[in-house]
């Protein structure tokens, strides 16, 4: 750019070009020791050109500054990332949708207050998560509008005086956009804000997950079983499978949290432009990269091998009470007003229970002393599977929505 | 919904239509009391229907938990929040915009590390905060997609069995879409972690010009004056103008990161689908709500009645080295390397504060002592005005690039 | 002490406080409408006192500033409440000890990673509570150090000319000390910072009990059973008892987190002395204190009404692998070394598992497949009563240890 | 201990012991590389004692688990580095004492809001931070008797069958005390939060120093110059000196608060006993560490270096009407009631101000236009000198007063 705006000589510009693919080649052969003498990394490059090339090397900090430059470096750099964890998110995705795919008609009990509620597809259960990555997904690509933008060339804070190009670099770079105010393209840390945010979310969806799967895979609810890459046992219990990845994700949430508080700490109350706070910037920004990016690559095969306990989810549909939502649709679909008919079967239970009896055991004459509305298809009507399919409202648990529901995500992944 | 899909019998229909109707006029003339003994608002509204049309009462409920129905609440009450804190935003720039186009030829030292470095358009200055609001409200107006969505037929989470139209309702509550899945209907509050995680991000903006505000009115500082309605003094010190607004800004901003942090908290580790614990969602999103909304509202007049005080501005532009930069740029335009040109002008600097003088009091002999290159045009070149102008890289603070970039600004309010 | 000192003469320092008193009966009698015109309450109140007592109200302020009665008032509140929330923690810590002292013979699986690992008194788990809450009572205890302190006297930041004795004006107020720096006397806010710190741990421990509570109240685990005041049900769902009140708790923890995040990054960066910043030091004190409150308050005797049931937690006992180690230390007895007895019964457990049997089910000769240091002791070395009962290492989970732990706690009792 | 106790033979104890000096020396001679196929540093030194001693190594592990020893070295390494912390805050605080020692006298605006508000001695601004600092090290130090105590002999989580003496080891290991319940000693990381939150309120005082050094350093204030080692200049603009260690101390804050909110995170809502999750307990933990020392270390030599521009300080101390509360305390003192007083310099000033005159520039004649109680001796009055001697209310600002709290400061410097 430097030469195609004439601001330095072609044949020096050529010098610095081949100086720099000299350098490259030896830090990639591993033949670089850097200097902590030099301050930072583009010292030290500068320094390795002057050696290569001689005095021309000066010439190579014309008209930037190592406030834009570091700037441009993170944005490159955030611009990958984000698109790779697009990626993995989709992988992740992908593993929900075959796991659903295959269990549309395992019934398991949906639960609130970790009480069974109501009988529901475990497809359905497991498909909320895919949307929850689908919107971490959304947010992810969003911000790539505020990411992939160039700072290069605001120099310290004000621009130059050089007749540069900056959409020329930003072209070459492979941004988007060029950054329209040269202080803020200095200062502006949002983009890293943001990423840590998306995380926090993200990691907030994968610890639910995790808890579920640690909770499912206790002896008490056995409803899965992970496989044994990603638990460890004890040589002396082989019978003990700790469900370490899900507890490690779990945990790797409260990091990344910390990440994002960190920055936002740090930007609180700073004053324009550069200040060497922000230094602060990259740990968080790293460390929340390589937590995010593992967890995912993780996830995904996790969930994919997955073994779904199908007989252990459906004792546990048939031992409960949870078809009783729908002995009182039984009875308003009958005509009942829907408070009378959910008092009426309220009483119902409380029979059920004191009889040691579930719903599928009494009989119809002690139905009727409920009331007369109930006849014989009341069995049917509260079998799981019948509840279940009965659930045909918009995105409801009935296999054909859930089908229709995987339909719909399969066309949300990208890759 | 219900009548139409033949779920209601159209005369229940309108009767309850009627009752809610009157118990409206009722709550909008104060003259409902709410009663504590009825748990909850749905059931206050319910028993009052029930004195209102008699039994018919009990068939509001019908396909609706109260799970969906918050969640739906919630919705509604965030669309309506986000697109009014888009055209809080919108004012705020305005202001900025106003007070940029009248200071487009003000300098000012721009910071770095709160030293003066280099002279700046003061327009310059807060159009960096144009765009950190742009940002803010571009977030705004995309998590919308997130919050715009209808959850209203999830039931408790599984969907219900009553051939309800999910998307007829969502039409007539003006929402854009329906969720997908029922059980992250409920279950979701992701659109509000996103709320509070935008909210922060705006708020440590609003805390960034806050400090900045404070700062400049310290009798030191003396950049600007802010209105006497945006400051307390004391009746005993009439000269002492406490900024009270900017620093009640800076401070709220702990509030709002406080209630991100504790949204996320909630919600780490919370299994599917509806827990308790979500009831913590409430008061931090309000409260949040509240705190932005009075934020953006007194920002907007507080900026536009700020007095700028362009000579003190003007006197610490000259009384400074701020201009070194363009001596060093001066040395390469006449072909001095960068590297070389930056040490040179180094050594003139600690020359001239050694003779206790500013660049422009340095005689053109004592300029030649450290290079033959310097001649008189030297003096024009480091004259402020002129340092500014220069700086016509795009973005940069020319007073000619700063007027396009208000033009561009301009665009980007959308009131 | 205005009076005391010569500063009033004592004629005004009696009619002042005639004064105050009449006000204060005023107030208490609700008598008082505070008016907003008059900018705070110690306005308000001298603009009252000079409606009742004439001019002289206005030496009331003599020798002060708001800045140091607001930071008086602060301390005084703290410190009250934390006394409060000694005697509180007091009655949770009594709770648990009167469960711990009726199930010292109760056994349980003792959990890792939420898997069954060794058989445990139930005693000993409560009590592991116990200790936490024994060192959140420490803390807060330590902490009234620091809230006990008086900076009245600091007026707006330097001490004052009048001749006052700010230990006399402590004293009276019952304060154990007095601020000896008159500049942190105004702007520090650490008292409140370090209750804010203080209650997140506290909540935290309430968090890590509470998911024990919704975990052992599922269907699934059904070890405890808390009492129908703790839980909501559902009319239709009788069977359902949502244990809201532990879920409460746990959500709780969020918005407690979040006033401490708050209030740090209020702090972070504010020079000295006071900022109006700190006028939000207050409602995210307030908050957790009500909450904190209220949450021991409901902690105490929902765990003094939890139902356990035994035998559930027996059946978990038997039903499992979790005497291993006590197979292990069996052959360690018997002069095996540890590593190689761990990995001995690793393969008898395998071997276990492969026959679908527990160890107690296995036959000496199966045993002795894998060993002959295994004799017919064995059954009784691994009976869970044994293998409880043989931890009689300090601390362990023996009924004879947890009674002298027992014993210990009662002392820690401090009302 | 376990060979006094009985549970190893003396040799096999004499053989291990001998065996792990062995490995000690060839670790500290850096002739081991750790081998992560063996999981972890206890199972690589049990394989190099095995390696070295042969199967005796087996008998290492008798009577402890992983659990009680990861905590035991935490607990050992918080400790060393909690006494540390203290040292290095004594040494902070002991440079913030000679500096006071030498500025007494030294006159400074007191400011509130950034605003002047009164002449202080800027030993006793200095000295409001040696106090909160003396809370630091209260808190550390009471901290110590949560850390200091040992787990170890806890075992996995219900202690152990073995015969062992706990308060042995602990003696051995030096710890003050022993854990009295087994599941607390090893599910127990509130001495990190503690540790953690000391820190972030440590780095909270930390960055109000830093925010008012880089304040003070601004070419504007002027107040304190930081000796060159802690700032970066700039070849190209040698004037500008960028208080960088400030900056970067103030920064730092968010990391350290990041690690609170992270350990919070991962804390919440945690079963008993040892979870996965607990894993993510060191990196905040070892970083925090590092982070506080680091910054106490650079900040006693920064402070103990930093010049103090007393005649900045005089003339801005001069050039002020900060001396309005002794105009009107010199009123008060000739009987005007306070708030009439009040009122009578508010106009005073009014008309100073427009008159473009300090207080003590105006005519005698002038003052009496306001009041007949104003006389020769005012000006004296309002001398800065004599408006800070006469701050001799107790902890005030008076040279006498300062000196006192001077002293009384020294005596809580404990190293």
């Amino acid at each position: 750019m430097l030469a195609d705006c004439g601001i330095l000589a072609p044949e020096d510009a050529e010098k610095i070009r081949e100086g720099l693919q000299e350098i490259l080649k030896q830090v990639e052969e591993g033949k670089i020791t850097w200097d902590i003498s030099q301050e930072d990394i583009h010292m030290n490059i500068e320094k390795l050109l002057h050696d290569t090339i001689g005095p021309t090397a000066g010439k190579l900090h014309t008209a930037r500054s190592r406030n834009d430059q570091v700037a441009t470096d993170m944005h490159l750099y955030l611009k990958g990332k984000v698109q790779e964890l697009v990626q993995l998110l989709d992988q992740v995705q992908r593993s929900i949708l075959d796991q659903a795919a295959a269990h549309v008609h395992t019934l398991v009990p949906g639960y609130t207050h970790l009480q069974r509620a109501q009988p529901i597809s475990f497809a359905h259960h497991l498909l909320a998560y895919f949307w929850m990555f689908q919107r971490d997904k959304e947010r992810f690509t969003e911000s790539l509008k505020r990411i992939d933008i160039s700072p290069l060339g605001a120099c310290a804070l004000a621009g130059t005086a050089f007749p540069i190009d900056r959409h020329l670099t930003a072209r070459l770079l492979g941004f988007a956009a060029v950054y329209p105010n040269s202080i803020d393209a200095v200062s502006d840390r949002d983009f890293i804000v943001e990423f840590l945010s998306n995380s926090a979310m993200l990691m907030m969806h994968i610890s639910r997950l995790a808890e579920e799967l640690v909770i499912w895979s206790s002896q008490e609810f056995q409803l899965v079983e992970l496989d044994d890459a990603y638990c460890t046992g004890s040589s002396i219990m082989p019978q003990k499978k700790n469900p370490d990845v899900p507890e490690l994700l779990r945990g790797k949430t409260g990091r990344v949290y910390g990440n994002l508080i960190a920055m936002l700490t740090v930007l609180k109350g700073l004053p324009l432009a550069y200040n060497k706070d922000l230094q602060e910037d990259k740990e968080g920004m790293f460390d929340t990269a390589d937590t995010v990016t593992r967890s995912l690559r993780i996830l995904a095969p996790l969930l994919a091998t997955m073994k779904v306990n199908t007989s252990a989810m459906l004792q546990a549909v048939a031992e409960d009470y949870a078809n009783a939502t729908d002995a009182a649709d039984y009875l308003t679909n009958k005509g009942m007003p829907f408070r009378e008919a959910h008092e009426t079967v309220g009483r119902l239970i409380r029979h059920a229970i004191s009889s040691n009896k579930y719903l599928s055991q009494l009989s119809l004459e002690e139905y009727r002393q409920f009331s007369p509305l109930f006849d014989t298809d009341i069995y049917q009507a509260l079998d799981p599977q019948a509840v279940v399919a009965r659930r045909t409202s918009y995105a409801g648990t009935s296999p054909e929505e859930v089908r229709k529901q995987i339909e719909l995500a399969r066309k949300k992944c990208v890759t």
